[in-house]
């Protein structure tokens, strides 16, 4: 498996460089920016084993590493002359970094750091590459220096030899075994054992220790959890997708496949013509669609952050790591269960391999918990909420994305129910706000009560996770409704495609207000009459989007090589690509298996004597 | 595979029917019993290969063929001197039975049955063992006679030779391919031409064709779903497993892993100390109890019908379709979705093969789809819940497990609210009530107004599916409520066991609840303060049962070698276990892999040289 993708991962990644030398030389629009594309993912369905390489390694030594230091290592990283991986994970340690027991002390004899993962929780764990693929890494470790804890830094560390690949001394590194999926990765284990590395190894761009150990910190101490906001902003675009190629092949399968007349004595109809089949996969189709907008929208935050931190401007850092945070989980979450749910929408099939759906989902769903475990996240963007509710109380300004929480935390009662858009938008909002407030008496009252913050979070978690749920909730539906409602190119689309577009928001409104109808009347009177109307709207933007979901799933743009399913072909041939799988599978080469003499015959056989003789 | 998975499953069952003729002969609870059993699952942890022989090919031979059928083909089968399956879903057609388009014409002239699969889509697919395991099957077809159809019959087909195990003339036989989990099942395709079987191949206990051609009609046309019956009995037990073996690994690595300090300074603690990871897993816990009494009141329910149908006494059978259909869906959706929730619940680990939660979740999921669809089993259930309501209209009875519905129905409004056991079982009777009434008013008003029953079904089956739903948590929450309150076996229980048992009861009502807080409040006027209080009492268990979820999940009893979990071992040796699982990757066998020298040297070579070159 890591043979054929390390092969491929090269040839991709050749074929890229050379169409970019062709078409844009000196860019990096094809190459690297799409090494991460999802053409790669289909030609690499195990996984990419240099993937960690380009997106975070080389980004790593670019954004962590002074000049000097991307002169020595990033250049060389940038052509793949070496082939390095982030190592950051541990085996007893994850999203809470600063437990990472890796160690790297300074000696100032010999203007060295010394490397050790002192035990076996400690060595590192996950990266993907690590195991056999690279020879360099980035070894995230506690600076200790004097003993004296100074915080993470990262380390260039050398691990195989560049001309045998051997191990170097002192390195101790493998895969770390089979997984539910991705198994081309190649992710790997990394113990070091008194390694030594020259201090000008550690990467300096943001902190730094002088040659007699002096330490000189980093401005602003999240600059070092960059690289893992830009992997989160991936995360959302590329889970995004994985829902939208997931929707594709079951909205595909669902006009193929026929059950079940609606119509007594009618034939059967196509199964999307049901509509507990609709509300199935047209509102994940729709989700698809609102996330792949709210992602493009993180990444263009990101890439403008990111010039600003290499110049060292700070300021919307915090912005971009609590929505990085809020959309990584969010589009985790609901890829993943999506992803599980469109493959139960196309019935016994999308359990078989020749569906895709299943590696899909395998895909998809490690995002939950690798780059900051979901549910940590929601804590950190709860406290980030806690934070600004403060603020609210102070009566000063929030962020952009979080304008909103001022705007209702304004109004005394929720305004008159009128079912609008804009009504339904501004319940959900309310309700994020309502449940903040909750959320900041719970936690307040224990700080109150002499309880420390991280005890107070702790024993609010549950509150904070809501609030926090909500608000990712609040900021996806507030931007797809500005895209749709409000956009400046909204005059350049056609009345038609416009309809199109409102049915998309009308129904992700409607859809979200039932998911947290709990939440919204905790804090807003709504009658049964009003509740029962968007049922009935409900009912009827999916007959109205029925129509378009095919083309709407077309223009994400997939081709079948790409989606790599049976079930959702362009052409609609199901059965016939099924059974063509079917035949050749390694056990119909032959008439009869060779388990039969082995194993059957004699089983069958005894028991006949058996039979036989009990009856003489 | 299939290899592995046959060799096992005809030792275990071997060694099964050694084990019942020393110590029970004649009886059945050791063999067949226990070849379902999970000690039987994780000797074959890819599937049975023989379970569909065991569990329905044998089963339905007893149940629909004659005493005469039963001697010439089931005394076989039981003795398994011939190995079949139950052939009925189709490429084309799976829980829509009607659809199927197999058929069988009868031939007065030689009083023969003549089989075909007329189309590439009614080729049989899916069949446990149809593959290359069976050598007979029952296959199941529209009967026709003289071009009539009189509904769906079974047969007793042959399919290979019993000496050379040679697929018959006329017959095409084979693998469906991988999937996502039991590939060592065999799961078959069978497409079948002009076969030709003799008349008394049709199992005829309760419907016959005479020589003459003349049909004999079933008295109750559900029995020939009797046996997805027994099936979806099986499922609601062996998935309420599932997820309790999922939890069980989930609670023992809670207990290992630490992470996050709760007070500054402190050590970081065993995760389960974290409030957010209590509420991932203890629930989970619950579930699985809560699930387990259900089933087996639901397997003993199914004991008694199943007496009864062969004495020929259907009364029983429509309640035992409603819990059978609304148990399978309950137990299928929670278990999957649980066990993917309990798998990110050990963070990244989790994704790991030596963890076993994905093979779990493999075999748990698929429960979703086969046995009939679930959510067309919820229409089924929303349909007898409409039926009842025009019963409960009419002012007459309801069969025991429904008659909450006419109580509730009685009640002009919810009364004085007191957050007692009681209260929240009825908060949530109450608005499973007012959704089967809500949705009568959506599903009547279609009929009114001229549509057909299906056609009103159909368009009513978002609201008539979450009827079906509460139905499901109502039953299942006052099944609890009934064993932990007034069971006669409760004075036997200590204070201390019915004090967790009290606890267990107090989170699962309370998690209901909130889950479905937006169903209630629909219809339940409820305080923010009230509600509020539910929260804090939500906290309060969790952290009352957080000491005893360790020992709750060691008295489901599974033993490591059924876990076969590195996570979920007994002994809590994660890191090492993980370690062990890992060094035996083939890619750890060389310091240096093959790949090396294949395609990464040349690769990285080739750019060093150009980059040298480009600078000259």
């Amino acid at each position: 498996m890591a043979s054929m993708s390390v092969k491929h991962a090269i040839a991709a990644a050749k074929k890229l460089r050379s169409l970019q030398e062709r078409f844009n030389p000196g860019g990096s629009d094809i190459y690297p920016a799409l090494m991460g594309d999802e053409a790669i993912t289909a030609l690499i369905p195990s996984g990419n084993p240099l993937s960690v390489h380009i997106l975070m390694f080389t980004r790593a030594l670019r954004e962590q590493g002074t000049d000097e230091q991307y002169e020595k290592f990033g250049r060389r990283a940038d052509n793949n002359e070496i082939i390095g991986t982030f190592a950051q994970t541990e085996l007893g340690h994850g999203t809470y970094l600063r437990g990472l027991e890796a160690r790297a002390d300074y000696d100032r004899g010999t203007e060295e750091f010394v490397l050790n993962t002192p035990k076996l929780s400690s060595y590192k764990w996950w990266p993907g590459g690590l195991g056999q693929t690279c020879n360099y890494c980035i070894f995230v470790a506690q600076l200790y220096i004097d003993n004296e804890a100074k915080g993470m830094a990262m380390f260039v560390v050398q691990i195989r030899d560049e001309e045998t690949h051997m191990p170097l001394p002192g390195v101790h590194v493998g895969e770390i075994g089979k997984k539910m999926g991705l198994n081309g990765v190649n992710n790997g284990f990394l113990g070091l054992k008194d390694y030594r590395v020259p201090r000008l190894n550690m990467l300096m761009r943001h902190q730094q220790v002088l040659p007699d150990g002096r330490f000189v910190k980093s401005p602003v101490s999240q600059v070092s959890y960059f690289p893992m906001v830009f992997v989160r902003c991936m995360v959302a675009r590329q889970n995004s997708n994985y829902l939208a190629q997931a929707a594709t092949i079951a909205t595909r399968y669902s006009v193929i496949r026929r059950q079940s007349p609606i119509e007594e004595g009618q034939p059967e109809p196509k199964i999307l013509e049901h509509l507990t089949q609709q509300m199935k996969v047209i509102p994940e189709i729709v989700t698809a669609v609102v996330y792949r907008l709210a992602a493009a929208n993180l990444q263009n935050m990101y890439n403008e952050t990111a010039e600003a931190v290499y110049r060292k401007d700070f300021s919307r850092l915090p912005e971009l790591h609590a929505l990085a945070c809020i959309l990584k989980v969010a589009t985790s979450y609901d890829s993943t269960y999506g992803i599980e749910r469109l493959r139960q929408a196309c019935g016994g099939h999308g359990y078989l391999t020749a569906g895709n759906l299943g590696n899909i989902f395998a895909m998809a769903a490690p995002a939950c918990t690798y780059e900051g475990e979901n549910s940590v996240l929601y804590l950190q963007v709860g406290k980030i909420l806690m934070k600004n509710w403060s603020q609210v109380l102070a009566g000063r300004e929030l962020m952009p994305s979080m304008a909103y929480i001022s705007e209702c935390s304004k109004m005394t009662s929720f305004p008159q129910w009128t079912g609008s858009w804009e009504c339904l938008l501004k319940a959900i909002q309310y309700a994020c706000v309502g449940s903040i407030r909750l959320a900041f008496q719970s936690y307040n009252a224990r700080v109150q009560s002499a309880q420390s913050q991280t005890a107070a979070v702790n024993y609010s978690g549950l509150e904070l996770t809501k609030a926090a749920e909500l608000h990712g909730r609040s900021y996806v539906a507030g931007n797809f409704y500005q895209q749709i409602v409000n956009s400046p190119n909204k005059h350049q689309r056609s009345p038609q495609f416009q309809k199109v577009l409102e049915n998309m928001l009308e129904l992700h409104l409607i859809q979200i207000f039932f998911r947290h109808l709990g939440d919204i009347l905790r804090f807003i009177r709504i009658t049964e009459d009003e509740i029962s109307a968007l049922q009935r709207r409900l009912e009827e933007v999916l007959k109205e989007l029925r129509p378009d979901a095919v083309a709407i799933t077309d223009a994400f743009d997939f081709n079948d090589k790409i989606l790599s399913s049976a079930l959702g072909c362009y052409d609609g041939n199901v059965y016939e690509r099924l059974f063509e799988a079917a035949l050749k599978h390694p056990l119909n080469r032959k008439s009869v298996p060779d388990f039969f003499e082995a194993h059957l015959k004699p089983f069958m056989k005894e028991n006949a004597d058996n039979a036989k003789k009990s009856k003489l």
